[in-house]
């Protein structure tokens, strides 16, 4: 039995040896060679719209797929067969894409965006330095004693959340199951009218889809306080975008640091570039599987043995 | 018996009740009134020099000063008898101050700095978003893994290197003495020439005084890896600014967060404004003491009752 990994990523190829399994590199941005094609096991990085479309015509013998990335879009927009087991990297970024989080909470908290534009000015922002308030009720400075919404509380939220909590912040999350998840209380979102005006931080995480489409929409946006932060290190689509641009024009909320968006690269004519407290960071939380192998090694000893692997779509 | 208490921050008086001393507010910014001059206590904060040094001359039954500065040196400055003990707010600003530290190192790490400057352009940081090699050994990309020095290893040390654990990062000290501290080896500065190479990112929190002028110098700057920061929370003259933005200029350090310098504001000519790789935080790390009143009601009873006070000078 073949299993082809790619070369886009250092892998520690030693950790997937001991399975009767044949490990092959290929490139995942041309077509796979000849030789491969009959592999019955293929791990995808970054492959090429091509590289996929190709591989669900002519691989034949194709019964999985593990791809690394957190979701499995860009797999199921190839048009692979239904009986091809589809696994994604779910966890694989947990670490990365929480402390990017946790880097532009502590962004928006500290202002360095500000920071830097009057650096690049060469002037002293003396407004952000010297003597301040401590924890004003009306502005979002520190994480102690603030309420951080986290929507989405998976995996990413579960990592991110007690670095939040050991900062003194009082931690919430939103999910489609409610319940408590690691001490932390997590709502369903019929409770968010509840929970936005309460909130200084919004931290979005959810995936891409219908449902979760213009979900931070105008009214919801409207239940913010006008000096909470959105944090979006999930997926753009979650965001109206244009409601959100407004309610910063309007200084009817605090700012947005946002990771995602419906467009990416963000268009030069976007409004956004220049929304006032707006931060554009350029789909930089995860883009690095840690640990790879270890999920890889799992779920290949469980599909030798016929079980039901991790992360299946 | 009267205890002064300033009006530049908020302070919840009634935690300081209850002892045989009588509580005024005062402004700390105009010469203390006539009828207050004979308070034998007087608690600081953001005093103007000349509210110091008429109070040194016209205070004669002042015998304790109780900054909520970290550091005592604008009372020392002021010219108070030798016999008017000064304590001053060690430990109020632990929190803020490693709050800003833990947002500098994640701004370098994730370089939100490069966002804001390509984000002002209008264009998308493509080289710092996608798939991105994980934990290069060349660069200081992540807090996982990462090996985090810090020199003045004091309480705000101790509150900062949980921070930097919990995110996989290997946190050592150093100060004048060696020993283990809360779990972190802390090394006297003899060891700076091993510690230095093997360190990505350097967090320098010293006092300020003749002994720790210029500590970061040449010399030691070029022990550091090239791909290493340097971030400073503690004072200005611990750092040869002009060796380091020679190393930055050179491309021998892969960068420089600094909250303090040696003249702040920072001069309009200084070449610090655009030294490459160089971020200019305002003094912005401190500057709002938290709990003053417990420190205070503190060493007040401890005052009364003719014991040693804490954090004296």
């Amino acid at each position: 039995m073949k299993l082809l990994y790619p070369t886009s990523l250092k892998l520690d190829v030693k950790s997937l040896e001991g399975f009767s399994t044949s490990l092959h590199p290929y490139d995942v941005k041309v077509p796979i060679p000849d030789d491969l094609i009959d592999a019955e096991i293929l791990v995808s990085w970054t492959n090429s719209a091509e590289n996929l479309s190709d591989a669900a015509k002519r691989m034949k013998n194709l019964r999985w797929i593990q791809s690394l990335a957190a979701g499995p879009n860009d797999i199921l927009a190839a048009g692979f067969p239904s009986n091809v087991l589809v696994t994604t990297g779910s966890g694989l970024h947990d670490r990365t894409v929480a402390e990017h989080a946790l880097g532009l909470l502590l962004t928006a908290a500290r202002r360095f965006d500000q920071m830097r534009e009057y650096q690049l000015r060469r002037e002293w922002p003396q407004h952000l330095g010297g003597p301040q308030p401590d924890r004003p009720k009306d502005r979002f400075t520190t994480l102690r004693d603030a309420n951080v919404l986290i929507w989405g509380y998976g995996n990413i939220a579960k990592t991110l959340a007690p670095h939040l909590t050991a900062w003194g912040a009082t931690v919430r999350g939103v999910a489609r199951t409610a319940g408590v998840r690691n001490g932390v209380e997590v709502y369903a979102d019929d409770k968010l009218p509840e929970l936005l005006p309460q909130t200084d931080a919004l931290v979005m995480i959810l995936p891409g889809s219908d449902s979760t489409t213009n979900v931070l929409n105008k009214e919801r946006l409207a239940l913010l306080p006008a000096h909470a932060w959105v944090v979006n290190v999930g997926r753009g689509v979650s965001i109206d975008e244009d409601a959100l641009a407004d309610a910063l024009e309007q200084g009817k909320l605090g700012g947005a640091a946002l990771d995602v968006f419906k467009t990416e690269p963000l268009p030069k004519e976007s409004r956004l570039w220049s929304t006032p407290n707006l931060l554009v960071s350029p789909h930089a939380a995860g883009g690095r599987p840690q640990d790879a192998e270890g999920l890889i090694a799992y779920n290949l000893r469980r599909f030798l043995a016929g079980q039901e692997l991790k992360n299946l779509v």
